[in-house]
């Protein structure tokens, strides 16, 4: 008979069996992978401080690897809030430990990237990875720390307190990986060049390999308003979270436990809801039944009058920023942009933002041209699945004389505390029906005014047609009469002309 | 100052969170994923026996949940391998504790699956989960459970053990969740239906909450060779799995350690490694250096003559039984299959097998339709980023004179001992380099073999016009003549035409 074997395996040890899971998929996409989750935990870890982010990346070669890859070294300096120091090995060095565990909008959402990063350079190279940082306090801490991946915990290799003189503050990490990066270059000049785009009061350096540096420089110090954290919305909890608020809650009465640990709920709020749901308002919440909770559950979501989750927890980009970046960047002839209405899926507030941009220097593709954004990070890999190409491609854009083969460039960003991505690698976005209702809305909302814009042009251009058949016969007909008529003098025909223009077109 | 928290989450947890990675995004998806889950692990765990498989899955309808969503049991029954009693709790109260963590072809790979659907379940209804479980002794255990998420451990409601008077012997998993059947319908059907297709062995009974009964019978009681569990391939060794194998090996010397815990390296093979990377056959593995274990690594990836890994763990479909399927199927008018030689990916073997079906009742879609499956699973989700597709689509089949606007089927078929899937729902698999290639190779062969097809069937069409043509004529000529000779007698113009008639073509 087969014998089955049973075991238990660490969360690391997950993750180490399934890194394509978490993007490091091959050399190419590894480094690639590698260098964005570090940027962006250095972009968060800035923005928390409300800080304009200098993030420094370097790629130096190492040596050779296998037949096509290479060993890197990756060193990424930010000016962030820096990692308390006994949090350091954990944070560095323990998969599922970290700070991104709350309802907040920022890059990073699996508190994994970083440490995925490290695990695959532990794996191909066995060399330790270095952390540096400090919160800006008299010390420095430096730490080398390895990821026991069997038990899912850091082994630190040794530590070191430095003297803070000039009160630096941030994080440096700084560790070896195997990679092709003349394949993942252009992805990664992609990716920085996006998030330049869509980050313009953050200085990012880059030094590749061959030594060559690209420089992305802020325009602006000033920075949006930082995301805050906030509460879970009645619409999207579940019975797990509700015994997690019940177990917490200090209060004894269903009225302050609703005001005080959900998103928008206040006393009028409350109270009908507990009319509405038939739930006494002094009932104690640590007195529910399972089946009352569950119930509490299918009420909250049946409720129509909870208020719409509240923007001011969200950072989006502003469409003056994302016409500036689009214009900036893509040079159009025309450009639409459009901030929705904030809005939930499965209880988390997201605000959509989509933009549209024709001509000028957009490529002719045959396609669309597709930027995707999620909480100002570009999304660059597995494009087809993403909710919003699937968008895009149902459209009917027939309908807004906008055709495919046009050069028209279409982007789309997301913003969240929690982005519904599909992969932990942060790929691309699930197909939500809210998320999807609201891309869609966006996207016809500025594919009218594409159409507009594109039907006034068509009149005027007609219109120029019609002026110059006017403007060439005109005067002939002007030439010819006089000449019959037997006078010297032409008559005035630009008068003429000017009375029959429509549109104020040009003359041609 | 902003504030910092750091915290460490389970693994339940982490998928409690982000269920959208393991194919929970929606109430409709997340009971197709539940289905396919759960019928996965029946199928394994009657393969892993040699039993033909006996599945029956009943869902039946508990009551309205939301605006769009209803409460649904689902109750899984299989004949296979059964639970060891001290295994049940935590083998489905448990994320990351399961019996699928080694190299084996299997549908399962992430021993995850059927945990989180009954987490979905018990954070969608708040029910427990009831396990009924044998291996065919003299008892039967039956278990209720709920999962404690944030310690990832499961709470044991109640357990019983029961007389099996009739050596029963499987698992019975049933359990309440939330769900959109009615949106999931088509594709829980089609699920059943090619899982049908490429287990032909399989018994699979599905009950509908209407009540409607589908049954697939087996057309068949022999069941391919079943896979076997292997060793790791030397091409695809990290450190940290070398550091593993050193750890628990029993050997004392470098050639023993490579013999006997690699895959297809034997004594001769061993030493010329050996020779080739400078190793001392004698040197105890055990006392590797940090850095002479990442150049072992190195060198392994490096040394050109392992042989490739070994069909014979794996279990393909076979040419035979593909083609079958294909043709009971899709009922095309011509159908080509090719099963590739095995090949590795980061150490691990894979098979793929493909096939192509042209015109009969293959509808005409203007796309190629395509048909993914994973060791023996299908794909139906997030297609556009699976590597089959992508590289269907950047084929130039105009070299083969196939058009997407013709009735064209293409099915990709990949076995190993762990698939590349991209999402923990195995979804889509990722797009490696070694599985593009054999997928690419094993598309053209049968690309090439349509293309004859095609291009004898336009010659057959030509000589059929062209007969056509002489068979018009000849008659009337040889009538002309005839009259024109005076002759009563016409020729005999059949064997006129038969002398011009090439490729046996049928006369019109």
């Amino acid at each position: 008979m087969a014998k089955t074997t049973f075991e238990e395996i660490s969360a690391a040890d997950f993750f180490y069996r399934n890194r394509d899971i978490a993007g490091f998929t091959n050399p190419s996409r590894a480094i690639f992978a590698a260098v964005r989750e570090l940027v962006e935990n250095s972009l968060d870890a800035a923005e928390s401080l409300r800080m304009p982010p200098n993030i420094y990346v370097r790629l130096s070669y190492e040596g050779e690897a296998g037949k096509e890859t290479q060993i890197y070294r990756l060193r990424v300096e930010d000016n962030g809030i820096g990692v308390p120091p006994r949090h350091i090995p954990s944070a560095f060095g323990q998969v599922l430990f970290g700070s991104k565990y709350k309802l907040k909008q920022q890059r990073g959402t699996f508190g994994l990237g970083g440490k995925m990063a490290i695990l695959y350079g532990q794996i191909t190279t066995h060399k330790p990875a270095c952390i540096i940082s400090s919160t800006g306090a008299s010390k420095i801490y430096r730490c080398r720390l390895m990821i026991d991946i069997q038990r899912n915990r850091p082994l630190i290799l040794d530590r070191k307190v430095l003297i803070n003189k000039e009160r630096w503050r941030g994080t440096i990490v700084e560790f070896c990986l195997e990679g092709d990066y003349f394949r993942a270059m252009p992805k990664i000049l992609e990716y920085f060049k996006q998030t330049a785009m869509v980050n313009p009061y953050a200085n990012l350096t880059f030094v590749d390999p061959r030594g060559r540096l690209y420089k992305f420089t802020r325009v602006t110090k000033e920075m949006p308003d930082p995301p805050r954290e906030t509460l879970p919305h009645p619409y999207g909890v579940d019975v797990e979270l509700l015994q997690r608020l019940i177990q917490v809650t200090p209060y004894r009465n269903m009225l302050e436990f609703l005001r005080y640990h959900f998103h928008r709920v206040g006393e009028i709020t409350a109270r009908k809801f507990l009319e509405f749901s038939n739930i006494s308002p002094s009932k104690n919440p640590k007195k529910l039944s399972h089946e009352e909770i569950v119930r509490l559950m299918h009420m909250l979501k049946k409720f129509g009058e909870f208020l719409p989750p509240d923007a001011s927890c969200l950072s989006p980009l502003g469409e003056e920023l994302l016409k500036a970046g689009v214009l900036k960047e893509l040079k159009p002839e025309f450009v639409a942009v459009h901030q929705r209405k904030p809005s939930t899926y499965a209880g988390h507030p997201f605000i959509v933002e989509v933009g549209i941009a024709y001509g000028g220097e957009i490529p002719k593709k045959g396609n669309f041209l597709i930027y995707r954004f999620a909480n100002r990070i570009p999304l660059l890999y597995d494009e087809a699945s993403d909710v919003s190409v699937r968008v895009v491609n149902s459209m009917n854009w027939r309908r807004y004389k906008v055709m495919p083969d046009m050069p028209t460039a279409i982007l789309v960003h997301i913003c969240s505390t929690k982005v519904p991505y599909k992969t932990v690698g942060k790929e691309f976005i699930a197909d939500r029906p809210e998320v999807r209702r609201e891309i869609a809305n966006g996207l016809r909302e500025v594919a009218r005014r594409l159409q507009r814009f594109l039907t006034r042009r068509e009149h005027v251009d007609r219109e120029r047609k019609r002026l110059g058949v006017f403007s060439k016969y005109l005067p002939k007909i002007a030439q010819f009469s006089a000449q019959l008529a037997g006078k010297e003098k032409l008559p005035d025909v630009k008068k003429l002309l000017r009375s029959v223009k429509k549109f104020g077109a040009k003359e041609t």
